[in-house]
């Protein structure tokens, strides 16, 4: 089931990469490496971070392939993609717990602590957007806005638990896929934010 | 000591991450990233180039915690902060020393040559900063002002230099950060900074 | 061969970087960094991301003096540099190449699959310019113009095509060069671009 959502999420990812390429008249090849960067950067920085040799992608090239295709899919249909908006926040919003499932499981294969495992979830969920963001030049999103992050970090927190409890994995999974999805869907809905920390010198 | 002084410095590091997020107006994830990759952004890049796994903050989760400690006080303490403007300018330059050193005996203890052992040292200590100022979407300060680079090198130059002659660890740790502290804060103090480049096609 | 192109094209992609920081007025120290990352960080971000360790020039610190010293040169050089606008197309053209055979190279010796060759020197190719761009707080100028990314990808993709068909290394090198070499200089003179996505909400 994680690597069909898996596989849902990296070809949103790789559509908002793609639109956010194009907000900014890139060509053809920004558009790909934008797209690439948004749906496996986050999962590439993880591996790098914690040595997670061969990373991701280039053990499975397929990935690439997918994420390629949905970026040039996107541009095909970039002047009917307004009418999909709501789908890609729900999409996005799948994304973002099956990353962060996904990050927390390598890092507790690897045997590290609780808090890094947490980490691990939050960095495959938010920074393929976070590069994506630097690369387009613009301080990244989810610095200044949203219950993202904090979606991510408690998706994976609880799935620790979870399996620290012997919970059954399959259970486990998508328990914490509905909780971390719902959390994330009320908190668009809500408007709900963490608070600003404004500072003048 | 230079386990003491490096926490002095993640914490001093931590906070002008933070308040750097704060003038963006970043909110409470920001802040902590921000913090966070000020402060262990510089070490984790070292430990990654140079292919030294596991990551400082991996192994040693506490180092992180202490560092989301400092850039959520750094809120709280907010409206005093201007208050503690010197005492900054003094922590971040023993910070710059003990992060420069550290960075020179990882590397010397991977039996790097002399460059690699200073460029690790200078990656320690200035590449937080560094960081810092991209996620902020800022040109990095320290391409452009004040002696703070040279200094990381020349005290990873010069601790180097003395453990390669034998003098006594100890010794040569406290030489290297009173001559590197003394000579940033001489450089602040005094106004240094290195020749401009300046091009125009 | 190969490797004294490689000397000359780290040799032009510093003088690039270096160039690029002055147009910002950094210090020696900033238009060092710019030099270093423009020339070197495509091969790091390879190394780092394959697992290829020791990165290259950890390895061999000489690649980084070369560097440094190409960067001092172009500060002494500025004020003759515009009337070598064509030879710097010309080198940069050639380190580009080179860039995307060594590349290719080092993701075939570990036997990594022909897309992830191809890709590995892409990276090598453009990822320094892309890095220096981000530096100097741009969007990276190869997401947005000129054929220069696809030239890459097809010389790496034709080295691999060429050795797997068991075609001597040296005429591949030599063939893989020519053709991309050439692709690019009329890519410049005819102003070849691929199409660019542009998007608006």
């Amino acid at each position: 089931m994680l690597s069909i959502i898996y596989l849902v999420a990296i070809t949103a990812e790789a559509m908002t990469g793609a639109l956010s390429a194009g907000r900014r008249h890139m060509d053809l090849f920004g558009v790909i490496i934008i797209a690439c960067v948004t749906a496996l950067g986050g999962g590439t920085l993880r591996d790098v971070v914690l040595g997670h040799y061969p990373v991701g992608w280039v053990a499975n090239p397929k990935y690439l392939l997918i994420t390629v295709i949905a970026a040039l899919v996107t541009v095909l249909l970039a002047p009917v993609m307004h009418h999909f908006k709501r789908a890609f926040l729900v999409l996005d919003a799948l994304g973002l717990v099956a990353f962060s499932l996904i990050g927390c499981a390598i890092a507790r294969d690897m045997q590290l602590s609780p808090l890094i495992c947490m980490i691990s979830g939050m960095m495959t969920g938010v920074f393929g957007g976070v590069l994506r963001d630097v690369l387009c030049n613009e301080i990244p999103l989810v610095f200044q806005k949203e219950l993202y992050a904090v979606v991510s970090l408690l998706t994976a927190g609880a799935y620790w638990l979870l399996l620290e409890c012997a919970v059954a994995p399959n259970f486990s999974i998508f328990a914490c896929l509905m909780g971390g999805f719902s959390l994330r869907m009320v908190a668009i809905y809500k408007g709900w934010e963490i608070p600003k920390f404004i500072y003048k010198d």
